[in-house]
This record gives structure tokens, sequence and C-alpha cells, in this order.
């Protein structure tokens, strides 16, 4: 015999900035949300050690404690945030049934998908061996362990910047590599990153791309090949005679060449994706930008917004998904209301 | 002989979270921004006592402090914040001018719009005279003025309740008038004024509009004229039997009936507003959501959204409007540059 699910009013999946913005004004809405942690609970910015750019905060804020007080500010206005992987989300009924890894269902009235984004990966041979041994997506968490030792950042946008910067603290030397010419980073941090290139702390290596990491699980990572085209994009022309491809000594290697969408569990339903998995919402102006496909569907944050991706967007998405859910519910309810009254006039 | 006007790179008009948002990663992107306060400095959160629902302040934080986290966080980062009321821009030649009400000009090559929007007044007899005299459209600012005076609040929604739930640590009793049955504001708000209703601190005038507000600048409000109809919106039923129209003693009256875009300067441009005067940005998904049909011209918060107008939302529009802006002015100096290597090439 199966128990049946518990109910809830609106399901929010996610911890992140978006995910906690919207459990923020939904708890205020009344609309009781349980919030999902995700296997990354807090999402990308607990990856970071210093948020400089999030509005309101002109010293700086630890990503962490963002997270931690926004969690706070939630609980505080009485939403659950509990741990929990959504694996999938049925929409051929109302209300939605919830599915998590553990087994556990809920069935809810409307569902917040703020579930993010994760760290992309290249594919090339040694990464599966090596990830967590040598190979890292986040180079605030473990950077400090490979101290003193030469270090590659693979990516041109303001994560590599912003983790090859940081390397600087424990390297010998880090190593860029960005399979084009520009960067597509912040002027902010490509003038950080230039001083210190000349100051020999980082080297920069353009039109270059990571072809294979060598190493072992036991000893980590021992070398990497690499290739250069000076018109970029080198693993595109490896029978280029232009290309070269080459033996480089590293210790450590850090990715950071952008997400991708965690949007698997709405697989099935009518909620729409891009061609990379971004879950497409409506926008466009006045209320429901954050309507999917499906009604009583919401998206926010990074799981929608493949663009700006920063805190203070993904929190700015996050309280209108909650004040789109809010106006859905209290249309659903008054609808219901309204049949009610028919009923109880169609009984005379 | 007229002075040449100074160039900036950028513009921001508006000080409040949209335009300070923008400021900060305008700054921290090397666009040297330029940031004009206009008639209401910090915009219309400064009028908030307590902000609780901004994402990151578990305590909450009183608005005019949010305002000046960001206004320090911005100049910190290199902003520019002056004083200056933007009365035109011109967009027929470039860079842009833009003409400030002291008569002061700049140009500038990009110009964030984030003059966010003005309290909205009826148009009642009596409004013109006793504004500032007994009628306000701000309780947090004028309320403890009015100790121990019946006092009437204008509007249904959000800022109605908020402001009659803040008026009751002042009057003997605060009087909601509101013109239909329903209200539209936050379930928080609505369950909070329902408790203030139930201690007899506020009492609810449903379906109920203000006509007349009687009074002198020397003595104040002395009482209003109200009209009430079962079905709501009397002033537009004055002649129904069923309109009762009465005499009312209030000592002050408040309104809350929202507020009207501030984007006259940008008549004459190429920027579409929509009827109401509201900025129309291009959203969507990707980049450019804050662009206009101007390029080089963005906009974000309340001047801008006319539905959601949270801190939140203005602050993650404000953010897209930099970053919008800094991938066109980086575009326009690649152009600019290929120019000129052209030029250099003809020459040869």
């Amino acid at each position: 015999m199966t128990e049946s699910p518990e109910h809830r009013r609106l399901i929010v999946a996610g911890t992140g900035i978006a995910g906690l913005s919207a459990a923020i004004y939904a708890a205020r809405s009344n609309n009781d949300p349980l919030v999902l942690e995700g296997v990354e609970p807090g999402g990308q910015l607990t990856l970071t050690t210093d948020v400089a750019n999030y509005p309101g905060f002109p010293d700086g804020i630890a990503g962490p404690d963002l997270v931690n007080n926004m969690k706070e500010q939630a609980t505080q206005f009485g939403a659950d945030v509990d741990h929990g992987v959504v694996v999938d989300v049925d929409d051929s009924t109302r209300p939605f049934t919830v599915e998590l890894r553990d087994g556990t269902r809920y069935t809810c009235d409307a569902f917040i998908a703020a579930s993010g984004a994760s760290a992309r990966t290249l594919g090339v041979p040694g990464e599966d061996e090596l990830m967590g041994y040598g190979l890292s997506t986040c180079a605030t968490c473990d950077g400090a362990f490979f101290r003193d030792e030469e270090m590659l950042v693979v990516g041109g946008g303001d994560a590599a910047m912003e983790e090859a910067s940081f390397l600087t603290k424990f390297a010998s030397t880090v190593h860029i590599a960005h399979r084009r010419e520009e960067f597509r980073a912040e002027d902010y941090w490509i003038d950080r990153v230039n001083e210190q290139v000349d100051e020999g702390d980082i080297e920069i290596h353009r039109n270059t791309e990571l072809l294979e990491i060598h190493g072992s699980p036991e000893e980590g990572v021992d070398h990497v090949t690499l290739a250069e085209h000076p018109e970029g994009h080198p693993s595109e022309k490896l029978d280029d005679a232009d290309t070269r491809s080459y033996d480089f000594d590293v210790g450590a290697v850090f990715y950071a060449i952008g997400h991708t969408p965690n949007a698997e569990y709405l697989d099935g339903t009518g909620v729409a994706t891009d061609e990379e998995g971004y879950i497409i919402t409506q926008g466009g102006r006045g209320g429901g930008q954050t309507a999917t496909d499906v009604e009583g569907i919401f998206g926010a944050g990074d799981v929608v917004d493949f663009h700006y991706q920063q805190a203070a967007t993904a929190g700015g998405m996050g309280v209108k998904a909650a004040l789109d859910a809010d106006d859905y519910l209290e249309d659903e309810a008054r609808a219901a209301a309204g049949n009610e009254v028919e009923a109880a006039a169609d009984d005379d």
C-alpha cells in the first residue's frame, strides 16, 4: 500500500539565489513553499569567495554568506527548506506530482524550476578518471589543495578570469588556455588578469585548447596535451599544418567553460526548452514573464538565463516567479470558488 | 560662445535601485558612468522605512540604508553620482546630447534610463491646493505630522496596505478607501491589515472613491467627500440610484494609487513607450533585454516595469542594462577600430 503523497501549495526546486529569492516572496504571499536543495545546495554562488557586485553590500559579501542570509530570510517568513533532488515532474494531472531521487513523492498546485546550471566539461581523455583528482570545476573550492603547482585554467569568460586570478594565491604560475584570441570576460577581470600577467603570476595561452589530461587518481595530474592554432579553435583543425600540439607540465586543471542547465526532470512535461536545455519562459512585458508553456510551472535563474547569470539577475527573476506563481494560485482559487458557487446554485 | 559639453562614455538617469545597480556594474566594466539623481534621489525606496523582502537581509534593511549602500558600492568602483535632472535627450546625432534642467549639457555614447515612476494623483477638487498640507503621497514621510487624527488612505495595493498599517502608529483610526471590492495587495499585507481591522485600528471602505478634499493650506484637511456603489467604481456611476455620496471627517489623506513613469525627457527620440508612458524594452531571451528602439539607449526599473516594481526586480534589470550597455559600447569600439584599420589600409 502506497502512502498518498504530501500536498504542497508550491514547490521550488533549487536553493540558489533564484530559488531562495522566490522562497522569500512566496512565503510572504502565504504560499507555504517547500524549497528543495538539489545536488548543489546554495547553487553556483556558494563557489564564490567574494561577491563584490551584488547590489547592497558595499564591502562585498562571501557567496555562502549571501546564500545563508537568504535562506534565513526565507525560513523566517515560513518557507520550508529541505534536502531533496527532484527527478521527475508529472504535469499530466492536477495537482502536479513531483518525485525525488529517494522515492519521496509530493503533489503541488504550482512549481518553480530554479534548479540552476552545472559546470560543463570537455569530454577529453583523462577527464572522467581525474575529476576530483587534480581536475576540478571549482577553483575556489579546490585551489588550495595544489599549492606551488603549475595550474591550468580552461576558459575565457568572467569565471575563468576570476578563478585564474584567485589561483595565483596558490600556484607557482597560473596558465589560462582559451580557444579564441579575445576574451568574453568583463573588463574588470581582464584588467586584473593583465596586471597579474605583468607581475609574472599568470600566463595566457590564446587560441589554445586542452586535448588530453595525463595522470592517475593516485598521483593526480602529471601533464596535459594542448593544441594551438593562430586563428583559434585548434581542436577542430588538428590536421591543419598551422596547428601545433604539445605536452605541457601542470599539477592541476580547472574548467571554467560554462554550464549546462539542470532541467532534465522536466522531460516529458509540456515545458519547452531550447536546444541547450534552458527552459523557455514567456518574457515580454507585465506579469507572467516567468511562465513556461505549462500553466502553473514557472522558471527562474540560471536554468532559464544563459546570458546574464548574475546573482542580482537571478534574484530578480526568482522574485518575479514567486509573484507570477502567486497570481496563478489566486486565479485558480477564485476559479475553484466560482465553480463551487455554481455547483451550489445548480443544487437549488 | 558656448563651452562644448563634457563627454561621458555612459550616463545613467536615476539613482534608485535600478540606476545604482546599473552604476555598480557599469563602473566595474570601466564604463565610467555619470549617474544623475533626478528630482527624487534614491527613488521610491527612500520612502520605505523597512524593506523586509530584498533578498540578502534577513533582518530587513531601511530603504534609505539600502540605497546608500548601493551608492557607496557604485562610487567605490568609480561611478560619479551627481545632482542633475535630465530634461532632454537628443538622439539625432551621435554621441547623444543630454540636457539638464539647469542648462548643463553632456554628450554620451550610451544612456540608461532608470528614472523611475512618480506617485499618481486623482485630480479631484482640493488636491492641488492641499498637496503637502494634509494631503500626501508618502505615509512614511508625513504620517507622524498628523498624530491622533482620523486618516484616509486611498488605494488597494501593497503600498496602500503598507501605508495604512504604518499609519496606525499615529492615527486615531486609519480608513482605507478602495474603489473595488477586492484588494490587489499581497496576502501578507491583507492579513496584517485584517488583524488591525479586528483590533479597531483600521476601517475598510470597499467600493468607495474620494470625490473631493475640503480644507485650506492654513488649517489643513477638514473633511472629504466620498462616494460608494455596491459594485465598485462609484465615481463612474454618480447618477446611479445605488451610489451614495457623503462627507467624512478626516485630518489627513494619503494617496497610494500607483505611479506614472518619468520618461518625458525621451519625447522626440525614437524610444518607444506604451500608452501610459512606460518605456518599451526588447525583453525576450539572451542579451539585449533592456534595449530600447534606439541603439545605445537602455531602460531599467520602474520606468519600464509597470507590474513587478520590487527592489530586487529593479536591481536585476539595472544590472542587465549595464551589461547590455557594455556589450553595445564594446561593439561600437570594435567597429570604430575596424574602420580605422580600413581607413589606414585605404591610405596605402
